[in-house]
């Protein structure tokens, strides 16, 4: 359908702020769930310590338990599922696992760095160099988000130019996506239009993605404002489940399910299977979702 | 301000679909609250029956008091009020108020005039013909609404030619700005564009307004779609408080604050005072508002 991509994030990047830590099975049950949906692109977990985000202990299991899912064709083949890591142990992880693709994170402010993972933007991308040295020697797909694009719930306002140094720099790590991050949901329509200007001077479109979160009832406005631009590629979390646990502010995700209703049409048949999931994830995480489509009439007659 | 216009309805289609009835001293208290943030454009009531929308019952005693207060200077002279209007008795209440613009609403779809007003469009048409030319006569400024722009709750997907067909139609009333409403927040940024560049080709854009509800999570978008078509004049409700309430499902008003958030930036010194009066109005309803920014940290710290 006319070159869109989404990538699903909502059993990492929704999960893993949920105080309710889910079973392995109900994981694996969202994950088979979201592969019957249509989408193509699922991140599955991030391999992280248990002691930094609990609700990603298992994802070496989860992502196990759905590789052989996919082996068995059980799960159609032809969807791409990664997961994130954050060094070494997290690459290593990555390759006994058998999972394909990896996704790596780094911020735009040295505040953002250290808060999120302690370690400053220089000191992380010489990590993720060698990572991704060896993750291609492995001929594993690499995707990249950078955080904070911005605004920084430390430092304000994010100068362009940082993002733009930091977008180049990760660039030559050979990845194939840079997924650029309103952490805190504060960028406006237009911020999109200037930001994504200046980036399409030094990337393609092609290699460009957006993740961003509606603290502020913005984000959806900001899609199609990168969407206008020409990018392609879209983050979204069935339900808007989810947001960053290290940006002060209560992030959620754009719901998957608006950003096809926005795309691709109300009449979408994935939104109605979108839909389905977020009300069984209500009843597993015993809280309402804020996705409005699920709360629309119209799909709930 | 670049030409953009904002015309706070929340007296009006805010309040008219709450339960809890404000007392004319809360009224007054929240014109004058609005009259102080540099809004220029206020909607005060309806001169309905009040037993079709008893909130609005006080909507004359409340006009009386407002321009009175004008009139003493203790609110801006610059401010410009309106009232809605249904019927010959509405223009009279109107004429015999001292109020120097009324609000006319016709529907784009003839079951969802039926449903509101009783009446089908040409009926009704017919109605205001008269009404519009005893109130051009008085000197009075007449705005109209179109409701159900896109989508009808009653007959589903509006054909275009119907909206621009109506859309002409009220342009030979004399009304200086025409509000095409999207009733049941249904439409998408695609369907703006669209409708907008077909509207354009009959309505000079500085004729044309949007008010656009938030059933969907899309209202914003579709704010952003029309003002890049170059559509300047955006309706909005403080706190989104409100919405229709024959349109059979929860729609909310776009809140005020968030159109000057997109519009004019994160930093415009309106945000605050709208959502300062958010706030006074969640304690008044005794309920909460779904404004975004109203529950952004950003703006409560």
């Amino acid at each position: 359908m006319s070159g869109l991509k989404f990538l699903e994030v909502s059993p990492r990047d929704g999960l893993q702020n949920e105080k309710k830590i889910l079973s392995l099975e109900d994981k694996t049950a969202l994950i088979i769930k979201l592969a019957q949906t249509g989408l193509k692109r699922i991140e599955l977990g991030s391999f992280v310590s248990p002691k930094w985000i609990p609700q990603m202990k298992d994802s070496k299991e989860l992502v196990q338990k759905i590789l052989k899912l996919q082996n068995e064709k059980q799960i159609n083949s032809q969807i791409e599922f990664s997961v994130l890591i954050p060094n070494q142990k997290g690459l290593n992880f990555a390759l006994s696992s058998g999972i394909k693709e990896i996704s790596i994170f780094l911020s735009s402010t040295d505040s953002f760095s250290k808060k999120n993972i302690n370690t400053c933007r220089q000191e992380s991308y010489k990590k993720y160099q060698n990572i991704c040295k060896k993750a291609h020697k492995e001929n594993l797909k690499i995707r990249a988000y950078l955080s904070v694009c911005f605004d920084c719930p430390y430092e304000g306002k994010v100068p362009q130019k940082e993002v733009i140094k930091w977008v180049q720099k990760i660039q030559e790590l050979g990845v194939y996506e840079i997924s650029i991050s309103d952490t805190t949901g504060k960028a406006r329509a237009e911020e999109i239009e200037s930001l994504f200007e200046q980036l399409f001077v030094y990337v393609p479109k092609e290699k460009l993605a957006c993740h961003f979160h509606n603290v502020h009832g913005t984000a959806l406005t900001n899609v199609w404002s990168a969407y206008k631009m020409g990018v392609m590629s879209f983050d979204g979390s069935v339900g808007g489940l989810g947001g960053c646990p290290y940006s002060k502010v209560p992030s959620g995700n754009i719901p998957t399910e608006s950003l096809i209703y926005l795309l691709k049409g109300a009449e979408d048949p994935m939104i109605k299977k979108l839909l389905s999931i977020g009300s069984w994830l209500e009843k597993k995480l015993e809280k309402k979702l804020s996705s409005p489509l699920l709360n629309s009439p119209y799909y709930n007659s």
